[in-house]
């Protein structure tokens, strides 16, 4: 077991689609451990205009690694909720998610965030874990913060993410559901960031309390070297 | 395969303290299908107010079910989304989604939700498909159009939805993943909800999408019949 702060400070970074289950998946995990520990939530973005889910600016986008082409027979599928704080008035952060999706291809869009992840880790006010979902990574990468550590990804944009800037300073790990190197938790895709979160409330809280969270979400969990989506996306 | 109308025209129910992957998991797979298919997304509520999600309303909820008391440390640890739609301007839907959560204990503040569903069902426009995911099968229930039929619901709070109006009316199956009478499909809890929307994706689509869709969200499914979590929870 770790030293607790109460309230640990959750914030969590959005941008223009970012994907569902990468931000309400480890969410779901986090509200339902928050009923028994006490927990505050920042939601932050560039400013404070509704954020959209999953996607909108794809058109824009060209499509790098499988299945996720840059055309979309419904462009506007989407939805969109409410950042609470931007980056210039941030609070202080104990542990801080950054989801992937569509949106970290549009590199000049991620910028402020990948500036302000960059800062938060040089600057502070300090940060007792950085967790990233999915192709989060990639911003975790082009921020620097990954250099010289072992993370993961999404195994679908494996290829693209190790393409990004300072991406080649990184051991990215191709078979993993979640990689931990120190302070820094990196998941898989989408659902991967889900058994990850279980498994750090298991890490902080001990695992009665991280069984109790996932039968309630009658989860089908998948362990740290489970990992079928290396093999299926030929990386392995 | 089934008659598919373009664009599929999906409806989403939002209450406050619906839980979160109750949506955003379906809500993820139906983002990644169109990209293919052509596909609306109305998200209904009783006004255009933004929408809590996981909780917020639950100090004021008596704890009925396993886990799922009135008390809770952090009772603000939410996030808000943005209705499209109120009922009273609701477009036409082709399949409706309803999801559970805390907020369904919450009778008289969802009274406004069970008679629309009611209308929709019985005076139209009709629905094609009409889904619940968790504790959404007990909105379903007092709606009185689940009487007759087999349906399923969340495992920790099985016992709490046969409580409800009209629920004494339905065959409620323990041990189930999903349950599929006519063209209503109910889910078990939480997670579930995105077993059962992939499995109906491939019912409408085919194998290769649903699967396309399962690898791309890196999605550890259960079949229909896998349901260890209503074991976990004493119900068989």
């Amino acid at each position: 077991m770790v030293n607790i702060t109460s309230p640990l400070r959750i914030g969590y970074v959005l941008f223009p689609a970012f994907t569902s289950i990468d931000v309400f998946g480890p969410l779901n995990v986090l509200n339902l451990v928050s009923m028994n520990y006490n927990m505050t939530l920042s939601l932050l973005s560039t400013d404070l205009q509704p954020v959209s889910v999953d996607r909108t600016i794809i058109g824009g986008i060209g499509g790098v690694g499988s299945g996720m082409g840059a055309v979309s027979a419904s462009p506007n599928f989407t939805e969109f909720i409410l950042p609470t704080h931007t980056f210039d008035n941030a609070p202080d952060i104990d542990v801080l998610f950054v989801p992937g999706g569509f949106g970290t291809r549009n590199i000049n869009g991620t910028q402020p965030h990948v500036d302000w992840i960059r800062s938060r880790v040089e600057e502070g006010p300090k940060l007792d874990y950085l967790m990233s979902v999915c192709t989060g990574a990639s911003l975790l990468a082009r921020a620097g913060v990954l250099a010289g550590k072992n993370a993961t990804t999404n195994k679908s944009a494996f290829n693209w993410v190790k393409s990004v800037e300072n991406a080649d300073k990184v051991n990215w790990i191709a078979k993993a559901r979640w990689v931990v190197d120190g302070d820094i938790w990196t998941s898989s895709g989408v659902s991967a960031g889900t058994d990850m979160t279980l498994n750090w409330v298991e890490h902080l809280y001990g695992r009665n309390e991280s069984e109790r969270v996932r039968n309630l979400m009658e989860w089908n969990a998948l362990n740290q070297t489970d990992d079928p989506f290396a093999e299926y996306f030929g990386l392995v």
